[in-house]
């Protein structure tokens, strides 16, 4: 009923990382069977590991950044072969049937769609992610890969790239459009790319400008440092979008003000805290605040597919997790953003 | 150089409104003379005349909801002719050169727009308003009354009306769409005969279900009241656009959490202080906060037009300024929402 499958373990919140095994079921008439060759290294994972988003289900195996090859596929399936470049992100399986499914906005899914892992089935069975040797999925919930990214780079994508790439598409990044990435880090990194490849004009606002040069060599066109107070004097009223992917406490006032009129600021970090703002800085300027959580499973197509064609993928560093402790130090480093960008398992080493 | 022209003053921060006079510049050749019939009390009256927001001007003649006939224009005046059923709103200049000036939006006047009272003309001179039997002002920001609506009933739209049509328009009210109204006021209650009249399926969440039958007359498909807590389950995804126009602290995520996919909430009060929300009430349906202040001068027009068209006018309570006192209370049954819906002065009791 189920095949066992190499892993890589966090058995309680918190714990290090252990090499185990998990079950996968077997390949339905609708399922595909996947061969992972990467898993990227998502905050959320860390989050997640270490319980501070509230309860999780434990033993866990995280990751939902998963590029690999299908190597079995169900007798009804007709999206993927045997032999295809594909991958999963967030989610493996929602209701199909409410206005936002129907939408091909299933990452909204209103009965609540089904996490890749430390998430439950529908019919209740626990599910475990990308820091595995395979996994199983229905063939809806699985994109492909298009030549021209390679896997490596590509698996960060359908996390980091697709949660960036929605709202710069939903709210016009294009030519003529000044985008402002805060934070440049997993999400910011890649957030420049793709707005650099739509056409718009890229600004970097980060703590400092350690990374000045990477983000302009990436594409971005301006780069301040949020510490320097001169900053948010000189941008007022310069952005039509910011793309916020940090999730610490922040001024969000003094971010507002320097979108112009009819700008919004996206939130795409899950901070801890509640954040406060005056009403009077969305006023001035009939701005807004808002929030966008990854893509729906078409718009991840299409992301995966412009980025083939634009040849963006993550700037990644490749972890050899022959050793467990590595996910462990991986993890700590991304907390201390000492990772350009993105780390990404080996999954031949799990 | 100026003509002398009675008016109700409060001289100082907080004290009785006195009849007085104030001076009106003589017409210049852009200027029309507006004999004024009514001036609507606005909230934001007592705000500035008790300097709750921050330094204000004094002696201050308030009123930015203003109604009357022109008396005399200028010799390049093209607009408006002697006779005219004309009105001003919140302010009687702007820059006329910034991009937002150049967009229409004259109210996000990157230079600042010249506030109709408690504000400065460009040539330092402070402005007055309406509260009082005649002003002064620029042709191209004096709007035209329709005939249709009478000038008591149409004062209170040129704040009140323009504050609440210009979000409605900007975030597609309309056939098909679900709208929810927060307050039942000055404010609230033509938001609820606009909303209704673009062709919206409307919502009332007030404190209480005091204000229901009228709610559901002037227009509302729906009466909730937000001091039940069932009201935010029931709701919860559920509206495409709240127009929030209460400017007491509130739980922000549970309003949020009632928007579906990228619904938007928009604030065109403005609470006291700071207001905090998590960022996860808006990532988890691309729903966003934003703000509205007033409209432009062509889309106020466009509101008249409307409002005119549709039969839409404020409901008021017409006040008699003979004894100014009249004003001081009429200003604490606003912050007592004791009105319905809308005081109007009568100027030819001033």
């Amino acid at each position: 009923m189920s095949t066992t499958v190499s892993a890589l373990v966090t058995p309680t919140a918190g714990a290090p990382f252990e090499r185990s095994t998990v079950e996968r079921r077997d390949v339905g008439p609708h399922d595909v069977q996947i061969d992972i060759a990467y898993a990227g290294i998502c905050h959320s994972d860390i989050h997640q590991a270490r319980e501070e988003w509230g309860s999780a289900i434990f033993p866990m195996v995280p990751g939902h950044e998963i590029a690999g090859v299908v190597s079995s596929v169900g007798s009804d399936v007709t999206k993927h072969q045997v032999g295809d470049r594909v991958g999963i992100g967030c989610f493996v399986d929602s209701c199909r049937e409410c206005e936002n499914c129907l939408a091909g906005e299933e990452q909204f899914c209103l009965k609540g769609m089904v996490a890749t892992y430390n998430g439950r089935q529908y019919s209740g069975e626990n599910t475990h992610g990308g820091y595995s040797k395979q996994i199983v999925a229905d063939e809806n919930y699985v994109l492909s890969i298009p030549e021209g990214i390679s896997l490596d780079e590509a698996a960060p994508l359908l996390c980091a790239g697709i949660t960036t790439y929605s709202p710069l598409k939903h709210w016009g990044a294009g030519p003529g459009k000044k985008v402002a990435v805060v934070g440049m880090g997993g999400l910011g990194h890649l957030a420049v790319k793709i707005a650099h490849a739509l056409g718009a004009e890229v600004t970097v606002i980060s703590q400092t400008l350690s990374k000045q040069e990477d983000g302009l060599k990436l594409g971005a066109d301006h780069y301040y440092a949020s510490s320097d107070p001169a900053t948010f004097t000189e941008l007022r009223n310069t952005f039509d979008l910011i793309i916020n992917t940090i999730s610490a406490d922040m001024d969000i006032d003094a971010y507002a003000r320097t979108l112009r009129l009819n700008g919004t600021m996206v939130f795409v970090g899950l901070p801890e805290n509640p954040q406060s703002f005056k009403a009077g800085s969305l006023i001035g300027g009939r701005r807004s605040l808002a929030g966008s959580n990854i893509g729906g499973i078409r718009e991840t197509q299409e992301m995966l597919d412009f980025c083939a064609e634009h040849g963006i993928g993550a700037e990644i560093e490749l972890l050899d997790a022959t050793d467990p402790a590595t996910i462990d130090e991986a993890y700590d480093l991304v907390v201390r953003s000492k990772v350009r960008y993105r780390f990404v398992i080996d999954a031949a080493t799990i």
